[in-house]
């Protein structure tokens, strides 16, 4: 391999027995053992086991004052390992290195925490993230995630994609997320803006006839941060013309397919199935619906229209009200403890309650169905309930009843959560395997009754379905966009549309959304202006490369797949950036902080 | 390919007669000839002939309608074209395609400029780069650009190097160029710098085992801007752990050489030359010479200690001062108009004058050369200068005398300007072919005399030579650095070094460059943290993909390879970012403006 080495630690097999090799690597582990001195000696291709005999004093000098993580040149022969001493968890397993020579290529001092232990908490992984990214699990999460790339990038360039760059210092644009802005010194007063998606440009090079665009790229929102979220993110951000809805989804459904083979040898469906938006909130109350947990819901809305209990019916009969069953197959042996610990979960969700009806014996009608509110629903109603949900004896159905979107997200949750359990995979409630989706036919808008208007639901550039332009100012809750998401295990992988390509349809997007002519062209004036110039129909898709690589990995964290990612702080542990900075440099870009600033009386 | 086109335009050729092809794409020009139409349609592989015949009514209709820049799907017939219609310019040019359907897919205002006037001005360009954009030339530059940067992802993937994501919000510090700010709105008063470039983050990944990286990446500089600069620019960063210097600048030297042949066909020579920096700068008076121009520099500073003319004198005498001649043969020819043009040239660089002398007939002494200066010069210097120029009858001898940098910069500049003229070529002084070579052994430090310090040539992680060491404070003049740059043509296409890997010689290192144990703790205590783990023996490269792009395209201007680049006032005029933001924006990130601020008496 070079000068300094042969070979890397974790691949010496018997293969080359006999050979003489040279190996740099970090000190694992170090053991004397009566006479010998055994070092395993660690690259980021594995371990190997190197033995210093005393007979060569001075090299045996060297690896007595070896310490753990010392960097180390060795040289020596490769040996087979005789009898137990063979290590079959270990490529290298068979040989151990009899070494002739030990260089310290440099001294470590003693390390804060041993690099596999596996119960640091968050705070000292960061902290120490150089050490921290020596560990197996980092090293292999991070060359995953260059390999999914590279899969990638195989893929599309096969296509006749191109990867096109696109500006980090751009326009603010304040719609959706919250931009990072960068001060301009040349500009005073003026403010870049770090991109939320490389969105308008990639349209803008379809309409340049570039045909076939993708970008791996980091994007910035300044939101605060859960779990899941980065304030700087990397997507795969691909846009094409002339390509149908049909066709798009097809070759990035074939792309997610190729990925998960050629990195993971997982043969992930093939074809993926589609669901449309509505009933994927109809059936799961959620628009990334967890495939592998085999309960749905069953609405319930116009049966509890005229029942007693006014939780139910005064639900059913609201404006946007919803009533949901959620039947649990054998979920009638649920102990009390735990009916009460998923009532709790539920009101996170904003639900005020947790009804639920036990199925002892369908047969006897209200007689067989245990539950506080069997005496505040008529017969009728018991009777649709049993038949609608399949319930059977030894069932338990839970009850959702507010306005739609605390039932979705409430019984929605509680649905995963059920399945993910211990009780829900005793139950046969969950299926452990890759369950993808495409989620189709969104809503073009929403409505957002805080600010009383129609907001769009993918973004403002997605365009509708053929025939539903003429609704866009006149209905817009009626219309349907060409947009999909492809969901995985119920977390949204990417999502896409097809895009506008007529200045008049923009415009009327526009106008539904609320956004005058000259708000439209001050902020988007280089779009509607581009789409005058033959824009091609086109469309496209983005992918959030850390959310894939974190559900490949199996991590917990999306952290866990950055290689030096911020705390939900949004703070670099290791750098402590962001940090203060000086005077001059403020000056400089015609800012100044407000708690530096003159009190005025 | 698609249910909306079959093929693209521009490859369509005579393999396909008599097939029905669909097309999609736009007008590129559209002649009425008598009773047909024809179009050139133009996609991103190229242009080809659609014929509309009157016969087909509705088609022709539309096809009457269509203007330049209009969308199009085309369906019809490859047929051959005939005798001299044949167009030998063009891939598709024995083919015309005779139109059956003709769809317009969107339609164009009128564009404000030709596509193919090859005399736009750069705002007229960059206000509508979306056209500027479709015209062949940017159209095959970004193609290129993105050809590049593939080969150079197989190149190194072979390797065994990876891609591995660094931050772009990172931490500030004030050192080298201006960092762009991004304030934060969590942690108030504190900002995060974009990156100049992921130095210390590649040297972590060192540390942390992942042996091979690289990151074809944007970085920042807040610089005044110059022809060839951007505020964002793209860097392909390179590192490696257990390599030497030259098996260093070996693989990347590989890597220059597959990009040309297998992007441009070009062959590079093999192995390229390697001169050290103090040769570089004595015989052309640059650390990036252009080995293209056959002229060097002579030294004369010896020379010229004892002699009357005063500006030579003083310059040889002077601490710092260098007295060089410049040869240039059949330079005798020279008009003085020429001269005098050059005089003022090289004061563009600081240089007070421009001494030469003719050589007319040397075998005569001073009577036999012609210049206002022979008569301060002694018999004794001008035979030397002749004999160490080797200047021989018909020559010219310009010279630079003055402090060393004044000298190399104007007369360097000088060789540069007279090797491309067309005096030069003529003269057969330029060397039309690709240049490469490397410049090692370049210092440690420079001495700037402003802030009466030592500054790091490269930057403070670079290494000395092995047994440079000791004289890191005691000497820092006379310490080389393990530091090489790949020049080309003139250019410095990237540059790089082995680095510091030992806490204790970075640590002599700031205290050379006058930074305190205190400051390099708050600003590099990470990497000195870092470096006391057992960091390895790495080192690596970064190149800069604007430029070398910009070379192989042959282009003016980096932004002739930069999809949506900014003007030099740091602009985008496209999208008119930067821009003001809503003082609500402002309040979030706990800043204000300076002249927004209230006045105090």
């Amino acid at each position: 391999m070079s000068s300094m080495r042969t070979n890397y630690c974790g691949l010496v097999t018997e293969e080359l027995l006999g050979q003489t090799v040279s190996l740099c690597g970090w000190v694992h582990r170090r053991r004397d053992h009566g006479s010998l001195i055994f070092i395993d000696l660690r690259d980021r291709e594995g371990l190997v086991q190197v033995v210093c005999n005393p007979e060569q004093a001075e090299m045996f000098k060297v690896a007595e004052a070896v310490r753990n993580e010392y960097c180390l040149r060795v040289t020596g022969v490769v040996t087979a390992r005789i009898g137990n001493t063979v290590n079959n968890n270990l490529k290298s397993g068979k040989i151990e290195i009899v070494a002739s020579a030990v260089e310290v290529l440099n001294a470590s001092v003693p390390v804060p925490f041993q690099l596999d232990d596996d119960n640091l908490s968050e705070t000292t992984r960061l902290t120490h993230r150089v050490l921290d990214l020596r560990r197996p699990q980092m090293q292999n999460n991070l060359r995953l995630r260059y390999k999914v790339t590279m899969e990638v990038r195989k893929y599309l360039d096969n296509l006749g994609f191109i990867d096109i760059e696109t500006p980090m210092l751009t326009k603010s644009t304040p719609e959706g997320a919250r931009d990072y802005l960068v001060p301009s010194r040349v500009n005073a007063g003026n403010f870049f803006a770090l991109p939320q998606s490389p969105q308008l440009f990639k349209q803008l090079l379809m309409v340049a006839n570039f045909d076939r665009y993708y970008q791996i790229t980091k994007c910035f929102r300044d939101e605060d941060l859960r779990a899941d979220r980065q304030p700087e993110f990397t997507q795969i951000d691909c846009e094409t013309s002339f390509l149908t809805e049909q066709e798009i989804r097809d070759l990035f459904e074939d792309m997610i397919r190729i990925v998960f083979k050629n990195t993971l040898d997982i043969d992930l469906p093939n074809p993926f199935p589609v669901m449309d938006f509505a009933t994927a909130m109809g059936l799961y109350g959620s628009d990334k619906p967890d495939m592998r947990v085999k309960m749905a819901f069953t609405d319930l809305t116009e049966v509890m229209k005229d029942v007693e209990f006014k939780v139910f019916s005064g639900a059913a009969n609201m404006t946007g009200g919803r009533v949901v069953g959620l039947r649990v197959p054998q979920g009638g042996t649920m102990p009390r403890s735990e009916i009460d610990a998923y009532t709790q979960f539920v009101g996170i969700y904003g639900a005020k309650g947790l009804a639920y009806i036990k199925v002892n014996e369908k047969a006897k009608g209200a007689e067989g169905l245990q539950s506080p509110i069997v005496k505040n629903l008529h017969a009728d109603a018991l009777a649709k309930i049993i038949e609608l949900t399949g319930a059977e004896d030894g069932d338990l159905i839970f009850f959702g009843a507010d306005k739609a979107k605390v039932v979705n997200d409430a019984i929605g949750a509680l649905r995963v959560k059920i399945g993910h359990s211990d009780f829900g995979k005793k139950a046969g409630l969950f299926d452990d395997v890759w369950k993808p989706l495409w989620v189709v036919d969104f809503p073009m808008f929403d409505y957002d009754e805080e600010s009383d208007r129609w907001t769009a639901t993918h973004h403002p550039f997605t365009a509708p379905k053929d025939g539903h332009e003429d609704m866009l100012e006149t209905n817009p809750g009626a219309c349907i966009a060409k947009a999909y998401d492809m969901v995985l295990n119920g977390w949204e992988l990417g999502g896409g549309s097809i895009r506008i390509h007529r200045e008049e349809v923009q415009s009327k997007v526009f106008r539904a959304l609320k956004i005058d002519a000259e708000e439209a062209q001050l902020k988007f004036g280089f779009l509607l202006d581009a789409l005058q110039y033959g824009a091609p129909p086109h469309g496209g898709l983005a992918f959030g490369l850390d959310r894939i690589v974190t559900m490949m990995t199996g991590s917990d964290s999306i952290r866990d797949v950055i290689a030096f990612p911020k705390t939900q702080r949004a703070q670099c542990l290791l750098t402590n950036a962001p940090s203060e900075v000086d005077e001059k440099q403020l000056r400089e870009l015609h800012i100044r902080l407000r708690n530096a600033e003159p009190k005025i009386v």
